[in-house]
C-alpha cells in the first residue's frame, strides 16, 4: 500500500455555484471539495493539500513552479494534482521538465463539470488518478475520462467535451 | 490505449430503488446502471456485457466458472467485472485459480452504496478499476475505495463499511 | 405569514440507505432529513418536532393519538404531519374523527422514494404540504405529487406508485 | 380536482451547466427542464408550455404582455408561471395589472439554484406553486421558498439568498 497525497490547485472540478451571483465559483471561505469526494468515495487514507486555488486559464508559470516545489517537498511518491481542464496539459508538460528524473509518479486529474453540481465527472476521473498514482511508472501523466495519458499527449478535447485522443 | 471490457455480475452498485415494494432490487427489465456511470464519467470507449445479474451472496461456482469463461472468450486484454461486495474476495480468488497463468489484466469492483442512490461509491470505484485494467500486471486485481489489492488479500472491511486493509 | 410546524412521524421520506446491512432504514441515531430538505428549499421558517419515527405501516392507534395530542397541543394553526404512505390514509381519517371542528390546518405528506436517495418525490411534496397548510381551510387534508386530497379520498395508487384519483 | 397549466418562461431554475463555456445556460435545444422536475414529483397531471426561455433580466414589459396573453387564452383556471428571481416581482405587479379582475389563480415561482445542479430549491418551490394554484385565490401571487407572496410584496432576499418577508 502506497501513501497518496493530492495537491489542490482549483479548476472546474472544485466550483460551485453562487446564487447572489448565479455563477460558477470557488467557494468563499477558499476551501475545497476534494474531501467530500473522498468521502463519498470510501477513501479515507490520502492527504488533500490547497496548494493554490485558480481557474487554470489564470496559472502562470511562477504558480507551476510554486506546485514542482510542493511535488519535491512531499515524502510521497504517489502523487495526485487537481487541477483545472483549460491548461491541465501546459502543467503536465512543465512539470515533466522541471521534475525531469524524479522517483515520483504524478498524476494530474480534473472534471469537466464541477463536483458540487452532481453528475460530475469528478469521482470517476479521482478515483482513476488515485489508481493511477499508485500503479503507473514514475513520471507526470494525466489521468482523465478512463484513460491514461502522457503528460505530452494531455489535451482537452473542446469538441467532444472530454479528454480523449 | 487498451481496449477495455467491463463484464456485469451485479451487485450494489447496480441496484435501483423499487417504490412499490420499498426495497433495493435489480431494474424490473434486468438493465445496468454502468452504461450511466460511465456517461456521466465522460468515458465512452469501454465495452460493457452483462454477464448475470447477481446479489453476490447468491453467487455460486457454477455462475464463477460462468465468469471465467467469458474473461478467456474475451478479445480485450483489459478487463473490469463489476461484482457485489459479499463475496468479491471469493470470486476473486477463483478466478486467479481458474485463470492462471492469462495474460489478462482482470479487475473487480463494486460499490457499497448503489450508485442510482447518488453519493455512492461507485463512479470513483469504477474510475480506478477502468485506470487499474489499463496499467496492473496479468492476473486477478481488486479495485475499491482508492487501494488496489491482490485477490487473496480482497476482502470487505464490513466494521469500516469500505474495502481496506 | 402564518407560523407552521411541521410533526414528523418517520415514514419513506425519512429512510436513508444503511451500506451494513444493505436496506434502507431510519438514521441510527433516531434524527431526520426534513431540517435537511427545509434547507436546500431555502426555506427557514417551520418548527420540526419528531413525535415518532416509524414504518407507517406498524403505526397504531396508540400512535395516532399520540399525534393528534402533539397536534392539539401545538401553538400554530398551520401543521404538516410527514407520514408513511402506506398508511397515510387511515391517520388522515383517525385525525379528521379525533380533531372534529378542529380550528386547524392539518395537511399530510411524505414520499413514495427516501429523500436521502434524491430524485425523491419529497421536496417536491413537502413543498406542496407547507403552502397547502397556509391555504387550505381548517380540517385534514392530504398534499402528495401535486394534488390535494380530503381525508377520506387519501391513498396511495400502488399500480401508479404515486397518490392520484 | 383542477387542471393546472405551467408557462415556462425560463429563469435560474431552467439553466443547465455547459462543459464547453464552463458557465450556466438554457439547453441549446431550448428545452426546459420542468417536465424532469414533475416527473421526479411523481405528479403526472399539469400541462406544460414554453412561452419564451429568459433571463428575467432580459425580460421587457413586451415580453410580459405576450405572458399575459398566453395566461387570458388558457382554458385552465389554475395557472404557474416559472420565473427567473431577478424580475419575478416586476412580472407579478405587471400581471396583477393586466389580469385585474380574472377569474383565474396565476402563482409565480422559480428557483435560487438551477435544478439540473440538484440540491436545488426547484422541486420544493414548484411542488408549492402547483398546490397553491389550486388553493389560492383568483389573482397573482408568487410562492417561493415555503412563503406564499401577494403580487405588491414579491421580492428576492439578495441577503438572505432567498425570497423572504
Amino acid at each position: 500500500m502506497k501513501p497518496v497525497r493530492i495537491f489542490v490547485t482549483g479548476g472546474t472540478i472544485d466550483k460551485v455555484h453562487d446564487p447572489y451571483t448565479e455563477t460558477l465559483a470557488f467557494a468563499a471561505d477558499g476551501s475545497t471539495q476534494i474531501p467530500e469526494i473522498l468521502h463519498y468515495g470510501r477513501c479515507h487514507f490520502p492527504v488533500t493539500q490547497i496548494v493554490m486555488m485558480l481557474d487554470s486559464l489564470n496559472m502562470t508559470d511562477e504558480d507551476r513552479e510554486k506546485l514542482a516545489g510542493a511535488i519535491r517537498d512531499a515524502r510521497e511518491e504517489a502523487l495526485v494534482v487537481t487541477h483545472g481542464t483549460g491548461t491541465m496539459g501546459e502543467t503536465a508538460r512543465y512539470l515533466a521538465k522541471a521534475l525531469e528524473g524524479t522517483s515520483k509518479t504524478i498524476v494530474l486529474t480534473g472534471a469537466m463539470r464541477p463536483f458540487s453540481l452532481f453528475h460530475s465527472d469528478g469521482p470517476f476521473n479521482l478515483g482513476g488518478a488515485i489508481i493511477g498514482a499508485q500503479c503507473l511508472p514514475a513520471g507526470v501523466h494525466g489521468v482523465m475520462n478512463g484513460r491514461v495519458f502522457e503528460a505530452g499527449k494531455l489535451k482537452k478535447n473542446t469538441d467532444l467535451g472530454r479528454f480523449d485522443l
